[in-house]
């Protein structure tokens, strides 16, 4: 599945071409023939095709502490990665409990606090502030409305889903590295016609859209051993301790319902071992004794 | 708006980082500083935690007439946008009328001609045929279901929208160039419990999304003059000759809808004012005699 990273770096290099087609500023150019070299037919077609700019379908930010692939269309994150560790899940930083608008993206794309009012919804974190307790800044980060979703409050965040957050921190404490993404889905049910029916709620003046589920993807590193685990979660009431075995897919399934490839790095016989593979059980399930479970 | 392009920057650099951070083939590596220092937050931070790839959140394809940006979620594309002109519509290829998979696209995220069987629906090329009938490699390019999306049959493609197409092509006809961006929309409406919610019907075993509204954007020129006109267009029976009025937009309804953000290389004052501005009456809409309003 290494099709979509060739879709990536033809977004970058076509993007990068209005700036490295051009000689950078004290060089002698020389970038400009191998890049060149290597996309001299979607140069042309760009240049002919998209004088006037190029319409992102998307956003990146950089934080200390995660990656978010911001969907400006939805106005929540496709995805956003962390990879967590006994380093970065030491304690130490306070939290100031204080979302705020995050001034990278475009106004017209982006959420706001008053979206949330008066729905049921809550302002869900994808990076959890407690993934990041050991450096203030990554923790001040957490609380970006670009890292949030709408959650149900008390049935579903409050409860299944902080627990759901301390196991996967436990799981990143059992490991060298846990790499984790979260993200957003908005899958198809059946209607009364018998059709399939994508069917989401939106919020507020910016239209925020109400995930029908949310996954987790993780690779854990441990003595040199990689392994996968992946979790498709209804966005429904869900006690704080139900199993967790019934979410368990395999990443392959996540892929396809996300549209995305993850771990597009890894060999290709690696890659398809491990996200083909069919979940067994869920990996060694226990929450710490010394972390309350209400600390997302 | 600039802002979109800022993060399109940042996926262009990143996702090339592990290429261009190495030092190409036979240079002397100058372009590593000039990247690097443009980018070294993001850089550490994707070193950290993206390590084994990056999910790509969609695909861009360069055709010879059109470039796709293709959505690996919905399976259509988020738009096509075409530089139209009196040289690219002159006549002479032959229609082949055959529907390809796009083997540029990763099995789990494209769509297949079985996807469309028994449902209402069609192929609709976003790209028409009937745009590129001057080359016969851009023609066959149109027949990629990379370039589809479900379209009504009878009541809407083969009606209303071949004759907005053909339509197009006379503004195009009229102009130095016409720029034209056509694309998908999943737009909310109200429940019957006062709500919004965005519903849309998938199709076949690749679950392709049936977008609820089609949009156009354009940019023309004409003889050093620039102006946009940009369409909203319902996905519903429409009469061929509905008149095209009720469905003017302005660019910026366009973007805060989509997601997007469109000719974002003119200046800012200039697409400010131009994005901005309520759109009045259609451009002199009148198709010509000589095309025949069944040949999208």
């Amino acid at each position: 599945m290494k099709v979509a990273t060739v879709g990536l770096l033809l977004v970058a290099l076509c993007a990068c071409s209005k700036r490295t087609f051009t000689t950078p500023p004290g060089k002698g150019g020389g970038e400009v023939t191998w890049v060149g070299a290597l996309v001299s037919a979607e140069h042309r077609i760009m240049g002919d095709i998209m004088t006037y700019g190029f319409p992102s379908h998307g956003m990146l930010l950089y934080r200390e502490g995660y990656v978010c692939s911001y969907d400006t269309r939805t106005r929540v994150p496709h995805w956003v990665a962390e990879r967590l560790n006994t380093q970065r899940l030491r304690r130490g930083a306070k939290r100031t409990r204080r979302f705020r608008i995050d001034s990278e993206l475009n106004p017209e794309f982006r959420s706001q606090s008053n979206d949330f009012v008066g729905t049921e919804y809550v302002r869900g974190r994808l990076a959890a502030a407690s993934n990041h307790l050991g450096d203030a800044v990554a923790l001040e980060q957490t609380y970006y409305l670009s890292n949030v979703a709408p959650q149900i409050g008390e049935a579903f965040r409050q409860s299944f889903w902080v627990h759901f957050e301390a196991q996967t921190r436990e799981w990143a404490r059992q490991a060298d590295d846990l790499y984790v993404f979260t993200g957003t889905l908005f899958l198809p049910e059946e209607g009364a016609d018998g059709k399939s029916y994508v069917r989401y709620e939106v919020i507020g003046a910016n239209q925020v859209a109400v995930p029908t589920h949310f996954f987790k993807v993780m690779l854990r590193e441990r003595d040199g051993r990689r392994e996968m685990q992946a979790f498709i979660v209804p966005h429904r009431p869900l006690e704080t301790d139900a199993p967790l075995e019934p979410f368990l897919v395999r990443v392959d399934d996540v892929e396809r319902a996300a549209g995305l490839d993850f771990f597009d790095e890894l060999t290709e016989p690696t890659q398809s071992m491990l996200e083909a593979r069919n979940p067994g059980t869920v990996w060694g399930a226990s929450v710490p004794a010394g972390e309350s479970p209400g600390g997302n």
